[in-house]
């Protein structure tokens, strides 16, 4: 292999985030995928808002916030009870179906996790799905406080793991993710699950694949 | 008037944005209006990531980047004469029904228009709707090229204006507006022209009125 680690986004790259949809329903019946899909929205833009606005708070204090603004919006009830079990369900995401094996196949590699999560929400969601041994570094941004796509936060990376920014490849799914990590100076692979369209950000990653395993068939 | 000047936001405050959908409607049919929704949304998004990541243009090269990338995304056809006209239309948009109303009641103050968006999109449009008469200053995040809520964007009109943030009143349709002026130190009235739940980015406005008039009458 060519890099010296290779980093990975963990919230719809490892992780199905919309697993939670299964739950939303649940609770939301025929408003719960929207508001699954509108919650995570919302928790993206109030992480690039606080970023911007130098207001950071944790992730899961914003997952919190985004989940309590959609249910006001979509006009459903929701207790404190409610609220509680929606997160801890953030914490039994499911991994998407390549995941394992592919940790498995670059096992021998320097692999880190590295998330705008915060470490009450990390180590459980790694412990849970067993796949915290994979990882030789967990890094999250409540470490520095500065959210993802800010290249203080990837800095951060670099600094833990003592490592140039060339010589680490950075997977994520998220499009903003990837050109954030590529302008910054990462080598990039856009893990394309959606099978959408790269956003116009100036911005080009060095892999584009639909999953892991497409993508250790284009690294060896 | 208990204010030194009233800083207006323009896209969606004082000019609405989607009466662009019906353009879009004439070229993409059935699949315009969520077209031109998307391209606003999508429009923001890029605003707030390259602030982010410190990759700046002007707001008029990324209204275009958004509009191609929601066009690839929905898979329609589009020529450099579609996207030419359809941004020729943001500088050409419908004023609210209220505000020529409202900006006479308010003409012996000092008026300030703020925004985003780049003077080649700014004149054209104020020009176009008989509005520029009314402001005193026409000020853009172009002249420092760092977008809004960043606080160096609502500095800078402190700075043209020579003015302290808590003398002046900045009105915005923008929740997210509203919360990065407020946590600058601006008084701030939002207007919730879609009647919907302030955002959760631990801001609260001074006003929250569906429109200038009704602003007016407490201002008075």
């Amino acid at each position: 292999m060519t890099y010296r680690a290779y980093v990975f986004d963990v919230y719809g790259t490892l992780f199905d985030v919309y697993s939670i949809s299964e739950k939303c329903t649940h609770y939301f019946s025929d408003k719960g995928v929207r508001i699954s899909q509108s919650w995570r929205q919302k928790q993206l833009e109030y992480c690039f808002l606080r970023q911007i606005m130098g207001t950071y708070i944790p992730f899961h204090d914003i997952t919190k916030d985004a989940l309590q603004y959609v249910c006001a919006v979509e006009q459903v009830y929701i207790t404190e009870e409610i609220i509680t079990d929606l997160l801890q369900a953030y914490l039994k995401l499911s991994p998407f179906a390549e995941v394992k094996q592919a940790l498995e196949m670059l096992q021998s590699e320097t692999l880190v996790v590295f998330s705008n999560g915060s470490f009450n929400m990390l180590h459980p969601l790694l412990n849970h799905s067993r796949l915290a041994n994979y990882f030789r570094y967990v890094v999250s941004v409540d470490e520095i406080k500065q959210y993802k796509p800010s290249p203080l936060a990837y800095q951060h990376v670099c600094n833990r793991l003592n490592m140039h920014p060339k010589q680490i490849l950075f997977l994520s799914s998220n499009a903003w993710d990837i050109a954030g990590a590529s302008h910054f100076g990462f080598q990039t692979a856009w893990i394309n699950r959606a099978k959408t369209t790269m956003d116009l950000l100036s911005a080009t990653p060095n892999y584009m694949v639909n999953d892991l395993q497409e993508l250790i068939g284009q690294l060896t």
